[in-house]
């Protein structure tokens, strides 16, 4: 829980005129800028206090969808033991984007990139019945990936911020419906941070299995070309029944019945195939990745279970990862217009900017505290800039940080009983009295 | 934000029957038959679902704390560039401890043990004018130690999770100023994780500096020699005026009159000179560390900010270390009975249990529901076991998680309308009707 009222003059927001030349991409630009993030070394970044409220509001709505369908969270170390990778079989396949090391007794050790070997080392040790499946288990921790060319910022960054949960189940088809559950939690996911997600059948690489959807959001940036039918621009991710296996094995019948594939798993001849108008054919960037990989790994660890008739079986399991750091430049490369950030009022750091342009004086003052203690009371996180800066300065800042809403507090403002209440994402002011303010923004936010 | 009720069916809770062997310290046995944490390799532990929830919550009161007192929160990588460290001089003295790595292009880096080198870089690039002082930054992030021996579980791991603030003022005087705004944060938090913290003067060792103090709670088990005056079983650290620079350097002043010490510090003639009945020579555990430490980092640096006369000066800084991962461990030293755990109310996982003794019988079920429904809107958190297990098992299991507060619902209880409601600390039972059972809880909580 961040603090609901933040003022400037504690906060640490070291804003950018210009983005350095480095950024190519919109949102590292705007990441930079926006005082957000600031590069520690090649792909490592440290957030700053802007960038770290949001990556935990993006973090607690990944959380909470986790949470609706029955996953526990726990937390495993960035640091893991070379010797699990090398019983699973992948301690080689990882290649170079592996971060190797060895400790003072010349022990391998790495930074775990994923966690399958490790998660399945801990439910070998918790679980020993098919009464106690299907378990959902998650984490959403640090990873490392030594990219050859880190680049666009947090996008493709090498210390990133990930949640990656894992299913467990006794057979294939239970294991299935846990793959349901996760991706229509994908869809809703994303559909509360203002995103339209489409999964698309995927390659599984060095994770693994059969089964395997990424969840994509369209971006004229992607960084990789995809397919798709128009169909999936009008669908709604909230409004799916996920209350039964079969209504979950429906709803996931109905997302992945139309086309929609990345550049690896293309069908030119099924693309075709849709009538013209209907066909998507676009850039974009991926935000969430599941897998279904059955036994892979728990035939290599011996995680096995006692079925109902008290035979011991390898369980059935699948992995879903969703990019926690990566979702904040997704989100702003989808999310942004020529003066800055536009954040949904949804995932917004604050709901509510107020700009005092005349911090000295005692009536401006007062009248700010006033409608920020409103504005709290009523459940808005408010970012006060209390500095002694430009009026301009301020406006173009509070631009580019990209808050829903915004009041300014004037001795003009005072002396009309008319404040300026400005919608950042369309730019219209209305003029309310000072009691107004907040009433209204209830009003805008619907509550 | 975790769930506010979790079942345990959902859950994922391996309890142990015993300690394995290697656990030497009873917070180390009891984690682990708890199912808190689970070793991934040495001193490297996974926290499982029971142990991230208390770390989440201390986490938390650590956070509320610093927010108090004006610190921003941001977050640093957990791997950082050699070079910065080259720069400080600091790369060589750390030695073994420090884990180092090259990467794929054979550039060094290490997994930070303390950041006052990239802060410090941080700062640089944000702050110019005294002006924008002081500035208190805070992160929570795992470091890594190397250690040549991990021990005591949490207490002494090498991946461990640290609060570290920094503090960066004008000048000395500033500088003691927010050192102190430090020092009662930290007796403030302690004691609202129930714990007596008493401070002590402290060497200061590869932070460096000439003004320390480690916080220290007392336990048979400490891990070193301490001594003290009585006074401080007495103080009460919430009840601290810090409202003003004045209130509080009279707090630290009054907090520092009496004789306290560490081992490494001890003043035999000055503690001798100690009533007798007054010394307290015992062991120690140390839950947080404070430095000033002036311009060391700011100078090699050169993170200097412009005075009131224009001229740039080298900022003065503190530094401020909690232990979070390892205040887990000292709760439980200081917080447990033959049966296990007993949390104290204010920082428990859950506020209550509830055992339901047969969960096939609908009438028990719906009592369940409703006692945990009543008990969650009156913002109890609650956990709920609806296993099909044995009773006994059940009853044993609650007490070795130390949950305060237990309600059991059985075809008895129902019939009598009758339920146990027992306190884990001291084990007394009140028999209270099914609608009484909240009320009843509200008013043990102050609610």
């Amino acid at each position: 829980m961040q603090p609901k009222l933040v003022r400037l003059s504690q906060y640490f927001l070291p804003t950018l005129r210009e983005a350095p030349a480095e950024a190519q991409i919109v949102s590292h630009q705007l990441m930079l800028r926006a005082g957000m993030i600031r590069q520690a070394s090649a792909g490592i970044y440290s957030w700053l206090p802007l960038g770290f409220r949001m990556l935990k509001k993006i973090e607690q709505v990944v959380r909470e969808e986790q949470d609706r369908i029955g996953a526990a969270e726990l937390l495993m170390p960035t640091i893991q033991s070379a010797d699990l990778w090398r019983q699973s079989g992948r301690y080689d396949d990882y290649g170079k984007e592996m971060l190797r090391i060895k400790d003072r007794h010349e022990r391998d050790l790495l930074y775990g990139p994923t966690n399958e070997e490790l998660i399945t080392e801990i439910f070998r040790a918790g679980v020993k019945s098919y009464r106690d499946v299907p378990k959902l288990l998650y984490h959403i921790q640090w990873k490392f990936r030594d990219e050859i060319r880190p680049r666009f910022g947090v996008m493709r960054g090498r210390e990133f911020y990930m949640k990656d949960a894992y299913s467990f189940d006794i057979n294939r088809k239970a294991a299935l419906d846990s793959y349901n559950k996760f991706f229509i939690a994908y869809l809703r996911t994303f559909a509360r941070m203002g995103l339209r997600s489409i999964p698309m059948r995927a390659e599984t690489g060095l994770i693994g299995g059969n089964n395997s959807h990424e969840f994509i959001i369209l971006a004229d940036t992607g960084e990789s070309q995809v397919f798709c039918h128009r169909s999936y621009l009008e669908r709604d991710g909230m409004a799916v029944d996920d209350s039964t296996l079969e209504a979950r094995a429906a709803a996931v019948r109905d997302w992945t019945r139309d086309y929609a594939a990345t550049e690896d798993e293309h069908d030119i001849e099924a693309f075709s195939a849709i009538p013209e108008d209907d066909q998507v054919a676009t850039r974009g960037i991926e935000i969430g990745h599941i897998f279904y990989f059955g036994t892979k790994y728990s035939v290599p660890l011996e995680a096995q279970i006692a079925d109902e008739s008290g035979a011991n079986v390898p369980v059935h399991m699948g992995s879903y990862g969703v990019g926690v750091s990566r979702l904040l430049g997704a989100i702003i490369e989808a999310r942004h217009d020529e003066k800055g950030i536009v954040w949904p009022a949804a995932i917004a750091p604050f709901q509510l900017a107020v700009i005092n342009v005349k911090v000295a004086d005692t009536a401006c003052r007062a009248a700010t505290e006033r409608i920020m203690q409103q504005a709290n009371n009523a459940g808005f996180e408010v970012l006060y800039d209390d500095r002694d800066q430009r009026a301009g300065v301020k406006f173009a800042e509070m631009e580019l940080l990209g808050i829903p809403w915004r009041v300014v507090v004037s001795p003009k403002a005072l002396a009309t009983e008319s404040f300026e209440v400005t919608k950042r994402r369309s730019g219209v002011i209305q003029n309310l009295g000072l009691e107004a303010i907040v009433p209204f923004l209830c009003k805008q936010f619907g509550r």
